[in-house]
């Protein structure tokens, strides 16, 4: 699915220079046609974006030092496939160091979804650069839309509502820069995780901002003979009230399906603290040539009335292991009289539903 | 002239390893002295990038998928090779899609000449997101100077005058975003032809802008026995007017020269409608080592007094395949009393002249 | 250390396909945790990008022409490992040509270290495009420490005091946009040397900011026997005062260690006229396996307090050719009662000391 330029391919099967290194090329574009109807609204017909997997262009590579020891990068862009744009980082883990609003067609690449230098040692790997945010990794993996697409939990997880009022709307929701993360080696029984410490790098004065930004995060998970659970936690400083958030989440292949889970609760502390929690259950189903994707899940956002709802279905048709064209249809129902959560530009109307449909094609590489 | 690295490549000739796939890394760089003379305003000296061909790089490939289906990707920057800046995408197909002004230095790389995912099948390809506007491709195609450098016919339609009261100024001028197009498969007997539909995915409130940037466009070629003609449309929806344009162009090789031209209009439509005629002569006359290129053109805008003609002559030089020297001469000749046409950062005078003088290295890869 | 994709490679070991060709990715990762302390502003902790040498990505390509010529391309972009964005160019060698502020997580990529499309013939290298200014190449290469991290040189000859009243801080202080640059063949025993013109590109109006922009700069030197010399000259004219800049530099390898030095002078002309010099002496030593780096500098602003030394000591261990992990310590004292130099986000008290400690891994690709 993804390809080395590999001098190590190349001279494994040709011949003799040295074979300690290659460099990688990878990536994918996904675009897909999604209609959007929302309470009150109208509807909306456009093209969107990873539907199924965020589109991406990456480099990395890793280089053998012998004894177990290795070293590696790993530089990975976002890109919006359906306009050729790429995606803003953050330089310091706070809002200010987010993209100028209004950027649109002018956004250049960056390398936000992954830029680390690694060492790998036998006693597991040391990393610094901008890497994910463990919690972000397991509302991913335990989401059978993923974090993408008209039927991702993230859209009533970081909607119109608790984006701003809550702790998933972060600027460390996503990646982490400025910082240093251990992870254990491979290996060890299906057990696996993760600590990864971040720095908001402002200026020692004025002391009450100095450690807007620092984060601390985590995730330990155990992963064998079908069975898949994992929990993450994760905390960052700001004056504002601290964020903190945790997901625990697991999956388990019956055969005939994989169903799966997550609950979590995001928090603001401080004098306008609030909380959100949310769950959801899904699965996947193999029939035919592909696999059925079906979820359900629900957001109580605390303080607010927007709670809300979210039912998808979804179907994946794999043309190759690179490719696949795939569906999904999903519909959100708040509860609460506030600013509703929905799939996209469209606002839904208080209490009111949105309801998506994605058709699109992923092709890795 | 491009390269894959080209797994099929290095297991064609040595080994076993799946041969299905392949990334290519394309592109050129092309960087041109330009020396300008212009009416009232003096001369000026710069660098220019791409005077025959815009600078740009790559990464493309494509997965078979037997039974003559295939699967493919297609990211292609444009760059600014004489700065290093990469140039501004158009997330929205509308003006507020664009860049923000200003930017210079600081305009990062984006994939604005094409961002796609494709499907090719035994009736054609099925391609989803960014990728060219037909029209552009005619207007580039049938003029000898393409739209680069100082000979190039762009330089008397989107100058200073026509740009901002017709067509050819529009955010769709040369791509389309959020885009889905139909290509009729190769291999016609010299028949080939497209159908591109862009959205501007605005919300459906408010209503008079919700179809602002929906785009249509299409274009029907005939190419076989040295002879070319084809014929491109387009219209993009905008509340303030709906810019439409056509352009019919052909070419024959009559041994001894290629000979070329092209008919256009374009027009706004509305209360404040508008519109421009041009056309253009020219030929690719093989002299030498290399080509010489000549073209005349004209352009006539309604409405205003910014009529222009274009007179161009210069040479390709080859030093491979890959690497050509190539000089250009061209003059704009304003008829009217308006703001006239010109090729770069000098205004001219109303009425006035403006020559401009091209030599440069480009470089394929 | 730098891998191509090779053709040529493989087509030598394993085949016949034509060989004329390569395209080579190439870069570097270096990340580092800092710790700073300053005078009267307390101490910081943070991750820095490129602690031993400026990540980067870049693609490059030679085509043999025959006969002793060639043709080449060079695009490489600065990263910022940390945190994933790239690096603004300049536009027009210009303040108004560089990156609008604040744009801190958005910033895309641009091939901001070099973009330049090359002829390479007997008679020498005829280049266009961005390119280093060779005075920035004469500071780097006899600073033990380069410019990067805490230990470079350029912390006090572009900290708070210089970049705004001297030449250093111009927007040619590292590179120049729009240039054409001559540089002698290779292979004169051990002389090498090459010319810069570039231009800053304004319209002819105004006439007092025509000029604007304009570089010339130039770079001699020998490399033979242990021993290196070069000279460097740089001149950018500003209606606000031209910056001139000269930079003297050698060393020579005596065995157990390579001793270097360099001696250098900024100058504004025109009204606001003032001028910096500044020097500096260092050592690489090996050591153990690895190298000791240490260095000491001075520099002397004029009309200002600005007065600052910097001593710095570092270990660099080599983990392979392409990998290592580094340290360095460096203290800047300030001399003056101005604004004084420091090594990053804090800012000194007049007169203060700024103490860095950088501990970082680096891996080329």
């Amino acid at each position: 699915m993804r390809k080395a330029f590999a001098y190590a391919a190349v001279v494994g099967l040709c011949g003799s220079v040295q074979a300690q290194s290659s460099v990688t090329i990878f990536g994918g574009v996904d675009v897909a046609y999604q209609h959007l109807s929302v309470s009150d609204s109208g509807s909306l017909n456009r093209m969107i974006n990873g539907g199924s997997l965020t589109s991406r262009l990456g480099v990395r590579g890793v280089e053998d030092l012998g004894g177990g020891y290795a070293a590696g990068f790993w530089m990975e862009a976002g890109l919006n496939g359906d306009n050729g744009t790429g995606s803003a980082s953050n330089a310091n883990n706070q809002t200010i160091g987010a993209a100028t609003p209004g950027l649109a067609g002018a956004q250049g690449i960056t390398f936000n979804r992954r830029s680390t230098v690694s060492l790998f040692t036998p006693a597991g790997e040391f990393r610094l650069g901008r890497t994910e945010n463990p919690l972000f990794w397991n509302q991913t993996t335990f989401d059978p839309f993923r974090t993408q697409g008209s039927g991702a939990s993230i859209n009533i997880t970081t909607g119109a509502g608790l984006g701003t009022t809550a702790g998933l709307g972060q600027p460390t929701a996503g990646r982490i820069s400025n910082s240093f993360t251990y992870l254990l080696p491979p290996k060890l029984g299906g057990v696996y995780g993760q600590i990864t410490l971040g720095r908001g790098e402002n200026s020692p004065t004025p002391a009450a901002l100095k450690n807007d930004g620092n984060y601390a995060g985590a995730r330990l998970g155990y992963e064998a003979r079908g069975m898949h659970v994992a929990l993450a936690l994760t905390h960052t400083v700001y004056s504002t009230g601290n964020l903190n958030g945790v997901n625990l989440g697991a999956s388990y292949n019956l055969g005939f399906a994989t169903v799966m889970g997550q609950v979590a609760r995001d928090e603001r502390t401080g004098a306008a603290s609030t909380r959100a929690n949310y769950w959801l259950v899904g699965a996947l189903v193999p029939a035919g040539p592909g696999t059925f994707r079906v979820s359900f899940g629900k957001t109580d956002v605390a303080n607010t009335p927007n709670d809300a709802t979210l039912a998808a279905i979804g179907y994946i048709y794999p043309f190759s292991k690179r490719t696949s064209a795939y569906t999904a249809l999903a519909r959100i129902d708040n509860k609460g009289t506030g600013r509703g959560f929905h799939q996209g530009l469209a606002v839904t109307a208080p209490g009111g539903k949105s309801t998506g449909f994605d058709i699109g094609i992923r092709h890795d590489f």
